[in-house]
């Protein structure tokens, strides 16, 4: 990964393969499920769609388009984002990576203050 | 600050600044003191010069040439960085505010995991 602190990027891809394992898909619009999750963290719109961006490019997730009702509107198409074949098993190695850095993090940030402070 | 990890031009800014205080001076030759001091962490020659150069460009420090005896061949002149009259009490209150951002990464960190895994 990175050489300093881990990087926003790999943190909302995280939570965003946590939230396809929870839900099974991911819909574009239901992007405020993620900046709630954390009352300290809130990512931008613009933030969380670059990080699905690369989930698909790199084929982890992939996009299709469904009907679901709308309330007062009929059926509306949507956009979800759900597990390719390899992606849940892929999932599960990235979400490792990114915990084993956030905790080299923690360390480097309290090597940083030791040696400043 | 920034709203995500703790950027590291702050951090590099803080060693710097401690490096000035602790030597009265820090000159650009040098750079090798500050990648030295912690293990862990190695940043660029280009990472550091960037930093003083923020460090000179918001008036914390100045620059100023001098003629120093070097082994073997004789005066050298080289650049070095002290503090501006009122540059040590602003880089006090600038090490404060990049240590509790620190200290707010390190607590980010651990909601992240605690959301995640």
């Amino acid at each position: 990964m990175n050489s300093f602190l881990t990087k926003q990027r790999a943190v909302l891809k995280v939570y965003l393969l946590n939230e396809i394992e929870r839900s099974k898909s991911y819909g574009w619009r239901y992007t405020e499920t993620i900046a709630a999750r954390n009352a300290n963290y809130h990512p931008t719109h613009s933030e969380i769609y670059k990080a699905l961006h690369e989930l698909t490019a790199d084929g982890l997730i992939s996009r299709h388009k469904q009907r679901v009702a709308e309330r007062g509107s009929g059926l509306q198409e949507v956009v979800l984002y759900s597990f390719t074949e390899d992606g849940y098993h892929r999932a599960q190695v990235y979400k490792l990576r990114v915990k084993s850095d956030l905790e080299r993090s923690k360390r480097l940030i309290d090597s940083i203050i030791a040696d400043n402070y």
